[in-house]
């Protein structure tokens, strides 16, 4: 069988590049995770993700799962129970989260890289108890003394997993239109009724208990998204009773089979609020920045096991001889194919793209961890502000490449890509998923359009283009790397022009950032894949020779003359403006 | 259940625009299919594609294929055998084979056109008429009297279907490895011993007996693709025995689940020599460009029918209100998302690029009958030039952007859209193999740039060329189209320098044709498309005004404006050149 070796290696050399020991000294919370430790922790975490996860990936994705129509029982695939529990024994569920109720206390930065290896082992299972994360930080944040007593300790542990109970038929990316409703019981608790749908591991046999987080109205609750409020609804009650939340049935899907998308019935359950009354997008808002962060990481994970998958073929096939005399090989009927330039290109396109989202994911999450818990405001307020401007761009751009990518290790294998002899096909049905949920890409694109390029007047990119600026003239100091600073300098230049004339647009008319958004979103990832690319190569500049280094270089050099000028086909489409399409007729489509 | 409606009305435009009407007035043998006559076979057609193809899609793709292990026996899904005696009874099978050995003698036009419809309809299914068609034509190019008669007549009704059994385990791209062994048993025939994959309809259950075109090595063979022969090895003898060729197995693949791809093992078949000893990859050419066209269309026909899908789940949902408050809704909490500009992005991407396609389809369609049938020997040759030019841009670009195109149709949908309850994911696993068979995209790209590029001293692209300036000339003058004309206009020339370069640097080096062949074939593809559209909006220009006049007015705007400036980094990367890829040291990917 294919073996997937965790990328530790890059791992470890990102969270070198952008400043992790540095960081671990500066926060006293995390002393006791310094780089070495955390490296270690990673290599148990992933070979359990290797050895235990990625065997039952496939054979996962053929079984499927079983719905009981009679008692709404969710049935997971062969050997997810015993990994599921082997998981939960090991304590990596609560890897990160406070020690306080039973947590690891581990940096977010390790938890986020760990889920890399996760996803790229077994997507659906990570699914699980990616969710329990979300319902945990929403819990840590705002729940009361009494709550997080009673629901945390299980959930950290993995003993319980916890779902988010937003969507409903009506409402997907506007869940302003939700109609499911909360009424007082007097006793403080909640009786609520509605359907949900789209609910990731909202029924299975994997824990004892399940927690919903619903997002329900109030009988006196405002129209629209100001008159939602969240509610903690446990699948059973304290003394075990069913608590009239329930599986009416899973989704029939393209990918991630082994992971139930269900619809909830919600039979006047009882729930307990989290959080204030109207205030439930607080309780959303808490998590969406770390769940966004993992979607864009599912492209990365699922770009690095194919890519693994594709290198792995190619060494091993001979195909047509090559196109340079010099490079056949004597006594031999075909070549290794690569030897052939368009393998070589298909992988590059890959790996220059993966291995700089991967430094971003890195980058960003230490910035999540200094947000959390640095001693100096400025220095939280300044994280937090990258963390925004970021985790919009690693959502989409990592899902959007990240599905492209498998697509490319696809066509490097030929036919055998495309059967299940190879796992390229189940990631690629299992990736697609990732440009949808948890917020559309367009809707990634309006969040850094629309609300984080006017924070602040321009504050958050403007900080940003101050650090790509100082890079560039940093890395224009070196000549090896003089031309890549050279050439981010000028898609920089191009990019504030970009900018300004955008915001000037749409500041006059707001449609005119519906129609730029998906396309300025990619002119900026490009350029900060560009930023991270000459991080890492300043950093090997200080580093003696290696195949790492050669590696880098090698990469990067197809990133700055082959990837970077995808920017400006962006930047030219960004200036097409809204008349194209708004000026059209709907009814001639 | 959602309905697909086939594109009649633009398959007609499309024949009017490129010239149907005067090129049979010219063809004497097509004389009995005047446009109405052309267009009324076609209505038939298509209404069997819809009403019985398409109903039995989306289960045949669910249930799947069964294989008994024990005969060797293949059972197409349910459905499948009725629906194929159906098309056998209708005489669609022979539509355009020729009349003297029982087809209906129809234009190769109406076939391919036909095609996309059948496609769209049911992939699965398309695929056994579409490879028994192409054995059909090797037939009928180097078959002897006595193996017409003896084949063609069942062939052409489709009472048996015909495979081609090209690929082995160590040769796919490459045919000059393959190993089947033919010995002459004296008698004119021979019995053939070696194991073939990936052999589409190598074995089912729809026609009573299948005919297999092998590739196979004499005993005095030269090694290489000098040494190839073809044999005709029919799966039951005239007498009804067994030939000793069988199905080893199915492969289980990411998509068409109701296409049976077999491992094909010949112990001891006796068959008979197509065409000339070694002479084998003759007769495989005679069909490559039909069968690559028709791959083409693929792409065309699924996103097609992925878009009206989307299209049809756009038009009923609401969700969020327009950025502009004078399109929102007086009375609603949300509004249609296709008030949302980036909705609207999304489906003229798809319909700017797959209305061009198809145009590009009927234009070398026509083409190819005037190859096959005009009187002047002179037009005959200038049409093979531009089937010969076009056949790779259009199997190779047609099948990336159609799968660009289903992915943009789901994203449309959002969550919907990645669930069974449209077919839109199946779609997009079904579309994705065209990008990889019938010669991968890159081996189109080669074929291009490496050989249709230097025929004639560069006469093929220097002939279209000119017919690009003239139209650019002609739209120029009309104040409509002169902004188009000027853009066009504008990347004609940056095509010229890309080619002038590249063919430089291609003849001092065989290895930058590698290098670059997967660009320039998309850039020459995007100019291609251009011209596609000017040709259209030109001869609307002697029309009164209509919604379809409206319609491809807008389209071809957001084509001008969104799509073309792709051209321009396609000709960057080509410009890159072999350097960052063969100074790669392949042990540090």
């Amino acid at each position: 069988m294919l073996k997937y070796t965790p990328p530790l290696d890059d791992i470890r050399f990102n969270l070198e590049v952008f400043g992790y020991p540095a960081l671990i000294a500066a926060l006293p919370k995390l002393a006791d995770f310094d780089l070495d430790t955390a490296m270690a922790l990673l290599g148990e975490y992933s070979n359990y993700c290797a050895n235990v996860l990625y065997p039952l990936n496939q054979k996962a994705d053929q079984q499927g799962l079983h719905f009981d129509g009679a008692t709404g029982a969710v049935t997971t695939p062969d050997g997810f129970k015993e990994a599921y529990k082997g998981w939960v024994d090991a304590g990596f569920g609560g890897l990160a989260h406070s020690a306080e109720h039973g947590g690891g206390g581990a940096p977010f930065t390790l938890a986020v890289l760990g889920s890399e290896i996760l996803i790229a082992c077994n997507k659906s299972f990570s699914m699980c108890p990616g969710l329990t994360t979300g319902l945990i930080d929403a819990l840590e944040a705002h729940g009361t003394d009494e709550q997080k007593h009673r629901f945390l300790g299980k959930l950290i542990t993995g003993e319980w997993s916890g779902t988010m109970c937003l969507t409903e038929p009506q409402c997907g990316t506007d869940l302003g239109l939700l109609t499911t409703r909360a009424e007082p019981r007097g006793d403080g608790s909640y009786t609520l009724r509605g359907t949900k749908i789209w609910i990731t591991f909202g029924e299975h046999d994997l824990t004892e208990n399940i927690v919903h987080l619903v997002l329900a109205r109030l009988p006196d609750a405002p129209p629209g998204i100001k008159g939602i409020s969240a509610f903690l609804v446990p699948k059973l009650l304290d003394d075990g009773s069913f608590n009239h939340i329930s599986c009416g049935g899973l989704e029939h899907k393209m990918g991630i089979h082994a992971s139930p998308t269900c619809v909830i019935n919600i039979d006047g359950a009882q729930g307990w609020m989290l959080g204030e009354a109207h205030k439930g997008m607080r309780s959303m808002f808490v998590m969406m920045n770390a769940a966004r962060l993992n979607v864009g990481i599912e492209g990365v994970a699922l770009a690095e096991a194919a890519y693994q998958a594709a290198l792995t073929f190619a060494k091993d096939r001979r195909q047509s001889r090559s196109l340079n005399p010099a490079r056949q090989e004597a006594g031999q009927a075909a070549d290794n194919i690569l030897v052939h330039p368009d393998v070589r290109r298909m992988l590059l396109n890959i790996k220059a793209t993966n291995e700089a989202l991967r430094g971003l994911v890195a980058m960003i999450a230490l910035a999540y961890d200094t947000m959390l818990h640095h001693p100096d405001a400025a220095e939280r307020a300044a994280a937090e502000d990258r963390v925004a401007l970021m985790t919009p761009i690693i959502k989409s751009f990592g899902s959007e490449r990240g599905f492209l990518n498998v697509s490319e290790a696809m066509q490097v294998m030929g036919g055998a890509g495309f059967t299940t002899d190879w796992p390229v096909e189940q990631h690629l049905r299992d990736v697609r998923i990732a440009m949808i949920y948890e917020g559309t890409n367009h809707i990634q694109a309006l969040d850094l359009v629309g609300r984080k390029l006017p924070l602040g007047g321009g504050r958050l990119l403007q900080q940003f283009a101050a650090e790509v600026t100082a890079t560039i003239e940093q890395a224009s100091a070196v000549p090896s790397l003089a031309a890549y600073a050279q050439a981010l300098g000028k898609e920089a230049g191009r990019l504030t022009n970009t900018t300004m004339e955008l915001m000037g647009k749409a500041m006059a008319d707001a449609e005119e950032v519906g129609a730029a958004a998906s396309n300025y979103l990619n002119q900026v990832a490009i350029n900060t894949l560009g930023y991270v690319w000459l991080k890492q190569l300043l950093y090997l500049e200080g580093q003696p020779d290696s195949a790492q280094k050669r590696g880098k270089h090698q990469t990067a050099r197809w990133f700055f003359e082959g990837v970077l000028p995808e920017a400006a086909l962006y930047a030219k489409r960004v200036s097409v403006g809204k008349a194209p399409l708004m000026d059209a007729d709907v009814d001639l489509l």
